[in-house]
């Protein structure tokens, strides 16, 4: 499909896609790029990448995809490296959390005839580096792409085939219109996960202990999400602030109206809001098997859920 | 083990329970009870208990041992109308998430040969009624006893035997500090949840639509959580409601704080509760199969974890 793939960052994203590539055989030549030597080494180790280097700028000569893995934060600095190396009609995505930030940071430095179709795909782990990758993280997960509306089609065409590749399902979305849902689905959820651990974190250590101890009775899946990445999720909020704030603002009034509720004892107040958020879930569930045609790996990629409910 | 065993309450508690006591014969006869009809007839219908009633009160009649398996905010008419019948030297226990309300609301009404050991099994799934129910649920869970200080311990005895029958493992605390440990570990995380999942469910119904497609983010293992009995959780937020005002109060003031530091564009911040936030959940994870003796049990019953991380 592709002569020469590079992939700069091993981190989980990285790695997984470079495992990808070889499960389907994606392309002749795959470079591995990562500006942290120890990384290198691992990728070595594991011996996934035809070549492996820590010099970011040359990694991408004459690849003709190149995709950045990093935190969003790094993808400035990235794309001002590579921008002159990259080759004339080649193809540079991403995987950011966050599309408008990526678009606004890198369009002005890419050379007129190389195209930026960045690209977010809905799958992770908590667990990090290149060793934490594996195959099938995108299988049967969505993966949106938010070209700007003068990217040339055959570029979203060659991302939307990378993808399919990778056992996504592909889906297009306006920049700021991703940066919203994704504040709402991923971004606020994650906040409000690392806050609870985090207020958890601050207890005395006997309480702390208990905690820890009786987490099974619903603390347990926050800290799982509160285990993600910390460098990827400051990016995350740095850079989709915006949208964050203003969601978290309704987050919050929603739960100062919760919160004068039980101080008054307005049980019916809470009871409907309950009753309501059930609703959610059941169409969660309803759409269940079309978002996840392998129930095998959703249990994998997505071990909070229960496939058999 | 008991002669007699009467269960007030068929939910998904009350009905595991019933599975438990005929998987390990505790009981001789196994009295179900519940005011509602419906539910009588499921009960007879799935034929797990020896006789069903929706006569409350005189289903306690010659039992020697009572739970009652109704939400908090029951507990009080119940105990009300099942006092004058309780025989004497029976022991009469509960399944609420909060104990301090139990203890308050049931103790002045009790016989005085009649003993009180309150219970809070640290188990459950968002399902509700008597189909929810099967034996396995507290396989290995904790079950935390909140006797006051003149309970007899042959009372506490037995029902650490009765729990120890249906698979549990047991704890005995201070009602209070259970009501504070329990506000951190399970009733805040809910509160948040159904915060999080009703903030979703206010938006316009297009955006709506597409945080149930892309809910795989994060979103989802809330949803989950906010699928859970909305009676039940109602009376928890209501008889537990000083220590749960108290630990959303720091929640908030942690909230606000990670709010400042988004806005201020504050990385470092973020980066450090990010990273604290970790250790956590490795403490979580290392505490790991001591909790769990059974993880394809684990799996079932608490289905937001991946035993095999």
């Amino acid at each position: 499909m592709f002569e020469k793939i590079t992939i700069i960052g091993m981190g989980l994203i990285g790695s997984s896609l470079a495992h990808c590539i070889n499960r389907a055989k994606l392309a002749n030549k795959l470079v591995a790029a990562d500006v942290n030597e120890d990384v290198c080494a691992k990728v070595r180790e594991l011996g996934f990448a035809d070549v492996v280097t820590p010099d970011i700028a040359k990694s991408v000569i004459g690849s003709d995809l190149v995709i950045m893995a990093v935190p969003v934060g790094a993808i400035h600095a990235v794309a001002e490296q590579i921008a002159p190396y990259m080759a004339p009609e080649s193809v540079l995505s991403d995987v950011c959390s966050v599309k408008k930030s990526v678009i606004d940071a890198v369009e002005p430095l890419l050379p007129e005839s190389v195209s930026l179709v960045p690209a977010h795909p809905i799958a992770g782990t908590e667990h990090s580096g290149p060793e934490a990758g594996f195959a099938e993280l995108f299988d049967g997960r969505w993966c949106i792409l938010t070209p700007s509306a003068g990217t040339p089609i055959k570029a979203v065409e060659k991302v939307t085939a990378f993808w399919e590749g990778c056992g996504a399902m592909i889906e297009l979305m306006d920049a700021d219109h991703h940066d919203l849902v994704l504040g709402i689905t991923s971004h606020l959820p994650h906040l409000i996960a690392y806050t609870i651990v985090g207020t958890a974190d601050e207890l005395e250590d006997d309480i702390k202990s208990e905690v820890i101890k009786y987490s099974a009775s619903g603390f347990r899946g926050f800290t799982r999400i509160a285990a993600s990445d910390p460098i990827m999720w400051r990016d995350v909020f740095l850079n989709n602030r915006e949208a964050v704030l203003e969601i978290l603002q309704r987050f919050n009034e929603d739960l100062t109206a919760m919160q004068r509720a039980i101080r008054r004892g307005d049980g019916a107040y809470l009871e409907d809001v309950f009753t309501r958020t059930r609703q959610i879930r059941r169409q969660i569930m309803e759409m269940g098997p079309e978002g996840y045609p392998n129930p095998k790996l959703m249990r994998r990629m997505d071990p909070e859920e229960n496939p058999e409910e």
